[in-house]
């Protein structure tokens, strides 16, 4: 035979007790998401391969699983190459997918509109510890809100959510693009080399300021620039004061209304938020993907050492499908960072009703069959979460593996005294 | 710009009023299959290519999703059949993964395992009016379980949550695959031409029984078989009864433990029913997948004209992947159709929290943002589902559309009125 028993390279069959987390987690996602008037919508798992390889997926476009053509399409013997074979792929993410969505539904849709996406998506990476090729990623977005009132929103909701997982003391660092611009022209750098001082910026967290300023110059930036650079995020408080630095510092080169709007998300964050968490001005954060425009933004834990969720503004994707831009801001969750989190920390989902077994001996006649069942439809319907089972041979190992499934209540039940129970 | 803004063809974007009902009816199946018993578990949505062609499917395996092989593997101008380029496959159904995934977990799983699936499945099928390509399917399972207890339990299950669904008067169609095959022998057909016999048999809802006879006798089976076997579909009642008859009439072509454990499950199931609906003997159901090996089942609602769920005992498939048979049981829900039911029926989601918009006019003061967010905090915090939103220009138009998305209050926020909020 050859049948395989195990899931496909980097793909994961997923047990019941991480199930039980995983289920409570998105609907508890759903629940505090929807308080904040965000609506649940869906795209396939399967998209146009030209819209996944459109460059609005950098390095993610490289991992795509590809769809074979099918039918009369498909000429395998006279393809030279993948894209004589393939028509479409596995979505890498949810962005580029709603992005497509609503350029085919804004008519129906409210404006702004406030997504809710929870869905699976895939990349071919290599496989390593914890990172799997299939995963969950769930993100809220606001279409169609040009003003920092998305940026709030989605903030505000997301740490929400995160307190009411129980998490405490994290962090939202906070960016714009046009900060991290303005930072770079003022020190001296071309535009075109934005892209590639900010890879070497992004690192300062791991490798600290001096080796940033060494990567710097040894791709041949002035000394000068390099200097004026580092001392600038270092002079920079990262707080609403350091915006208030930048804004003065900056002239020209900063907008004044970027600036008041870093401020008063920062500022309205901390007025409104639900949860625990501090909210910092972070120049030194880039985050990858070249599709953002403007403010950027993330969560970090110090007992995770890395970010929980990210996202940020990007207003000129919907563009590319429209012709039209169309204001865009979203934050995603790292689903399956959290469920690993919760895990590790032995995390008890809250029971919702009592479990209680019933086991009936071997051959239980007809009559004790029904008042089992019949005691089990009333307890189901009070909500118990009700097993009914034959007993085994080993009735003590049995038990104890019900226990061990969290049942509190275990009743044997013998046909000489059902009618008792 | 080569981007497309359809979804690719037969599947479908879902818009918010209907992924409010699909969030919905997902949550009170996972609620009520838990009093049951039942545990979520999830296998990836990519299989391997062979366990997907291992004839388990039946018609289903022509209709894979097949994904392409990726990096050095990938000889795409060698290539000369489609098996040279493909190593997986988006699974068609739930059983087959199942299999796989009990095969590789029983030790880590309790016995009997009450297994809950929904997730998509993919079949390429010619698209048509209500029927996709990406689809949810939603089943449960027992495994380890040789008795009718399985039968029973997956019955008194699927029913009580149609019945919480608000469906009433639908009936449960009950055969077994044994009783099909006693009825065929003692007929006097042979063993090797069951299959055919079944195939036409299906159609007897469809085109009564002298157009079943017809078509029997025109494949050259002897009229006196045929007469026999018409007959005794004329004279079993659908009901109990119709198995007590079945059982003298077919002597020893009938194991009486077969007859008996179908009486069993049907008048348990009366019994211990929770939803309103009859329970029938159907001699005439057969059931398309090759699979079964025992008890069939399905559920037949007279206002949709078709069956809304399905399934039986297929007691050999998880033998394939392990070399040794374990019992096996199991109910799907056409989640989809239910889906559709409920829309056309213009299904109300129950509300869980009132409905609140604070539209704020252009420009608001920051002291005034801070003051409005706060006031959605503490309704956000009592459960309400709070949207905070700019003023349009065409305010009037704005608040209908919101009350046309069930906003029930929609306050007015004014910078010179908003601190007697």
């Amino acid at each position: 035979m050859a049948l395989k028993k195990k899931p496909v390279t980097g793909m994961k069959d997923i047990l019941p007790r991480e199930m039980e987390i995983r289920d409570y987690v998105i609907q508890m996602i759903k629940d505090t998401y929807k308080t904040y008037g965000f609506m649940s919508m869906e795209t396939p798992c399967v998209e146009h391969i030209e819209n996944l390889c459109s460059k609005q997926g950098g390095d993610n476009e490289k991992l795509i699983f590809k769809i074979l053509k099918r039918g009369e399409k498909l000429k395998i013997a006279e393809a030279t190459e993948e894209a004589d074979v393939v028509d479409g792929g596995l979505r890498y993410d949810l962005t580029v997918p709603l992005a497509r969505y609503y350029s085919n539904h804004s008519n129906d849709l409210p404006s702004p509109f406030k997504a809710l996406q929870i869905g699976n998506v895939w990349r071919a990476d290599r496989p390593q510890k914890g990172r799997f090729r299939q995963f969950i990623q769930c993100d809220i977005d606001i279409l169609g809100e040009p003003g920092n009132l998305a940026e709030i929103e989605l903030i505000l909701a997301t740490t929400a959510m995160l307190g009411k997982m129980g998490f405490r003391n994290f962090t939202v660092c906070i960016n714009d693009r046009n900060i991290l611009k303005a930072m770079a022209a003022y020190s001296g750098f071309a535009e075109k080399d934005f892209d590639d001082v900010f890879i070497i910026l992004d690192k300062m967290d791991k490798i600290g300021p001096e080796a940033v300023a060494e990567e710097l110059m040894e791709l041949g930036y002035a000394k000068e620039n390099v200097d004026t650079y580092l001392k600038l995020f270092e002079e920079t408080p990262e707080d609403a004061g350091g915006i208030r630095f930048l804004k003065e510092k900056l002239g020209d080169f900063l907008k004044a209304e970027t600036a008041d709007s870093m401020e008063m998300i920062m500022s309205s964050v901390e007025a409104a938020k639900e949860a625990d968490f501090k909210i910092k001005f972070t120049p030194t954060m880039v985050r990858g993907q070249s599709y953002y425009t403007g403010t950027i933004f993330e969560v970090v834990m110090d007992d995770f050492g890395g970010s929980v969720a990210g996202g940020g503004r990007y207003d000129k994707m919907i563009g590319k499908f429209t012709g039209q831009d169309t204001p865009a801001c979203g934050f995603s969750i790292g689903f399956e960072r959290i469920v690993m989190l919760l895990l590790e920390n032995g995390y008890e989902v809250p029971r919702k009703g009592e479990k209680k077994a019933y086991l009936m001996e071997k051959n239980m006649p007809k009559e004790g069959v029904l008042k089992v069942l019949g005691l089990a439809k009333k307890d189901r319907e009070e909500g118990k979460q009700v097993l009914v089972a034959n007993m085994k041979k080993n009735k003590k190992f049995q038990k104890e593996q019900l226990m061990g499934d969290g049942y509190e209540t275990i009743i044997d039940c013998y046909a000489d005294s059902v009618d008792k129970l």
